[in-house]
């Protein structure tokens, strides 16, 4: 009746939220780490079933990225980048390695069953690059963010979200037809390093002076929207560099992560990640279309590109050879891929350098590799919890939930007795 | 560089959240409703000043759709139906004269000017609905929206949103050639009036037993997302039924005013008002081209339209004869027109039912409604307060606050020492 009504938005967000929320407290009575019920959520509303969420909608595109914005900020905010450093060599051996082998192995896969080179590069490229906003809230859900293990992966997620940058670029060129230049990767690459050092080196030296002054003139939550402000701008700043927003976000939480107002600065982000974060997640289940799983060739495909995703990336877990620690645990933290592999798997589709059938055999494989990880994950550190090896592990998991949102509401308010609050009457 | 950047909206968002903070803070500064700061904001980002803000860009609509869903849920929980229905002869007063004086007023002007009918009764429409989001932040933001003359102004305003849809759908249909209905407008108001009666009916017995539930099971935050899950669902309800989403959303927040889970639902709610009502209001702003100040014609006719539009609220507030009460103040807070008079304007501009001259015209009725009543009501109220005659009046504005966000962050989180939080270990 009233043609200016903007759109069926608030219904969507409905239907997201209710099952998101519903979905992932299912997955924590099942044991799961909630981000598989919210995966499935986004499945189940997507095109293949009830085709409530269209994650290619402009708004909802839109809204998804800010989700994965305030989910990387908000896992920026609990990295301390000194533990990352500590493991800087073993997180860029598994980085480096978790990219090779599964590119070799995948692209080996294709050229076997005769597709030709440029087919098998997009197919191969696909199988790079982890998915650091899975790995990080899964190892989060289960309380593993920050030991050892969990700061590797979080680091080689890091620097595979660089290195599949790198490769998005490259193998852009290729399938619009450009040759392989040395010269393009090396500025692709000097880019989303020299993006995270600078950002690193300048907002220590600005950033944190900036954040007092604006606690001495704090009103109204002036806090919590400084520092998402601060971490918009970081992002834009990042894809305006060419490297990706999520990398900006990352850092931006990173460098607030050291200063006094960082407690203030997390709660609002939290509050504001119970709305977003579920819509990234839901938005990356509802691109699976269940329906490729009826034709025999992408499964066929499909299955063994999954089997070499996960092989590839837990043998990337043992490559750096030289520390002790949950291997295993690094390794299938590492498999999840989500959205980076469907982008790949959507320029090829959109360039014709990939058919149909070989998209939905990518989609597959992402589909499998995402879903697969929380509960191979959860097994893993519940057997874990029943032997001995890993006893000097204290209990974690008490600031990892802040990310994961799986403690109460009110247990992340705490008291606000301590007062500065000249204005309430209250 | 990467073609599969979502968009600018990051560096958007970081500058509209900034000069909306920043200006909030300065109008504050002034003495002024911050809500003041935030219009003019959006007026500097917009496309006469700066053009990095488009109000017509689908993102940023349905982000500040968003916005005033979440501030008219706020504005909701904060409202007992119990004291407007107790004001509610006089509100229904005060909305049936604030909408014939200013319309026959407008539409008197342009028919003297010479303009032809349709455009004197476009025009007049525009004069006719209270902008209740910017009536209800500027009277939260002075401390004034839970005295009685607030909740007038308060139901007057939501009473006036319902008869602004009944004359929308009616100028939408005589511009499109219709003729003029009494079905139509019967069954118009019958829906507008019959959403609420049958939401505020059904929702207080169904929903609190909901709640209840919800707050027994809960984890993570659960609570707040059900709020804002249940204010998205009756929006939607309310557009699908022909009424405005934000007279959905004002719904919600009623029906859980009255429930025991309120001050949990609310925190989370302005959390998530700090970030989504600034895109409203600069949304507004931005839709405001000063350009048109430099065509005489229109700010002429302008002028004249902003006076009656004035005179006519103001006098509206007079219309309640039978009460004592502040009626300046109650007329004055009942004068900014906002987003439903430039929805009017556009629709006759796209409907060639108006000449540019004509649009702009109004554009500047809504912008100087808009920006006069702030600091007015803020003099009004500055000025009473020295008087003894209001003196019976004691100093309110505590649980305003929460609306307007002018309090301090860390008072909003009051302490969680209550407990239910058995999952952390911090």
């Amino acid at each position: 009746m009233n043609q200016y009504d903007v759109s069926h938005l608030p219904a969507i967000l409905f239907a997201l939220l209710a099952a998101t929320k519903l979905l992932g407290l299912l997955a924590q009575r099942l044991g799961q780490p909630s981000v598989v019920g919210e995966l499935v959520a986004g499945v189940i509303l997507g095109k293949s079933v009830l085709g409530i969420l269209d994650p290619t909608d402009l708004v909802i595109r839109n809204l998804a990225e800010l989700g994965v914005i305030v989910l990387l900020f908000e896992i920026g905010l609990h990295t301390d980048i000194r533990s990352i450093a500590r493991v800087g060599g073993a997180a860029m051996g598994v980085a480096i390695a978790g990219v090779a082998v599964p590119f070799v192995l995948g692209y080996g896969i294709c050229i076997a069953l005769g597709l030709s080179a440029l087919p098998a590069i997009v197919a191969g490229a696909a199988l790079t690059a982890t998915s650091i906003g899975i790995s990080a809230r899964t190892l989060s859900d289960l309380g593993q963010l920050r030991t050892p293990e969990g700061q590797i992966v979080l680091g080689a997620a890091v620097i595979d979200d660089v290195v599949g940058l790198v490769i998005l670029s490259v193998v852009a060129g290729l399938v619009g037809g450009t040759a392989l230049s040395i010269s393009a990767v090396v500025s692709a690459a000097s880019i989303g390093i020299g993006f995270i050092a600078l950002a690193l080196v300048l907002g220590n030296l600005f950033v944190p002076p900036f954040f007092r002054f604006i606690d001495r003139v704090e009103a109204s939550g002036t806090l919590g929207i400084a520092g998402l402000s601060f971490a918009l701008l970081l992002s834009w700043l990042a894809a305006f560099a060419g490297s990706a927003t999520i990398i900006g976000a990352f850092a931006a939480g990173v460098i607030l992560h050291n200063t006094p107002q960082r407690p203030r600065i997390e709660r609002a982000t939290t509050s504001l990640g119970l709305f977003f974060v579920p819509i990234f997640f839901a938005a990356v289940g509802a691109a699976v279309e269940l329906g490729t799983l009826a034709n025999r060739q992408a499964l066929a495909i499909g299955s063994m590109l999954f089997v070499v995703g996960v092989a590839g990336k837990i043998a990337a877990g043992y490559a750096p050879f030289w520390i002790s620690g949950r291997k295993l645990l690094i390794g299938i933290a590492m498999v999840p891929r989500g959205e980076v592999g469907l982008i790949f798997a959507q320029m090829g589709l959109a360039t014709a350098a990939l058919t149909p059938g070989l998209f939905s055999a990518i989609a597959i494989m992402v589909l499998g590799t995402t879903l697969i990880t929380p509960p191979l994950l959860a097994y893993l550190v519940r057997s874990e919890a029943h032997t001995s090896d890993d006893l000097e592990r204290p209990g974690e998991g008490g600031i990892d939930d802040l990310v994961s949102g799986t403690i109460e509401w009110k247990a992340i308010h705490p008291s606000a007795s301590q007062g500065e609050s000249g204005d309430t009457s209250t």
